[in-house]
């Protein structure tokens, strides 16, 4: 979930080549906590050097979808260990998901559209 | 969205490498024929050489994240050109996204984690 301090959920990134991390979960019943430590953990993670930004989606059948997007493979190595231990501290690390898939790779390249605001 | 013919809302993809397209967007309000179009592209993206599978989420403030995974960057572009073509042929696409990113990368890293059903 994107945290409530950014105003598009959209990423503003810099032109390719950049790292990217998908990280695609199902989450279990009930809150346990994850809530609060899904935001604590973007926070962080935007704290770390080479972050770039990161975009989040969940639909209500709890399977969702987060995209990070960094400088560096260094910068994603460095950011993967403070966010792991930030979870390693809260109890219920494990109750959150039922699975989970992490890829990490290289982008190469982008495009998008926004529509006008006029009419 | 997922086809609701898909038991899982994961991708069962190969050791990397692959190829990845993220496509981040924000819904318009309405259906305006997007669902049933959502649905129709993804079959017919499966059904391209190169294809390996899809994961997709869209939260409720109208922002989701599609990843599709392909086998190499030629079938990324062959399968782009059949998905654009049926796309113009619906009327209402211009009406679907207020705003979409595409990020087209290679994918070297894979790791995760399933619960077990026991206990």
């Amino acid at each position: 979930m994107m945290s409530s301090s950014s105003a598009s959920p959209f990423a503003s990134l810099p032109e390719p080549p950049y790292f990217v991390v998908t990280f695609a979960s199902r989450r279990t019943e009930g809150d346990n906590g994850y809530g609060e430590m899904a935001d604590a953990m973007v926070e962080l993670a935007s704290r770390q050097p080479g972050f770039l930004g990161v975009e989040s989606a969940r639909g209500p059948d709890g399977f969702g979808i987060t995209n990070s997007y960094w400088a560096t493979e260094e910068s994603i190595r460095a950011g993967k260990q403070v966010v792991d231990h930030l979870a390693a501290q809260r109890r219920g690390r494990l109750d959150w998901y039922t699975q989970y898939e992490v890829r990490i790779g290289m982008i190469n390249r982008a495009y998008g559209f926004t529509r006008k605001r006029t009419q």
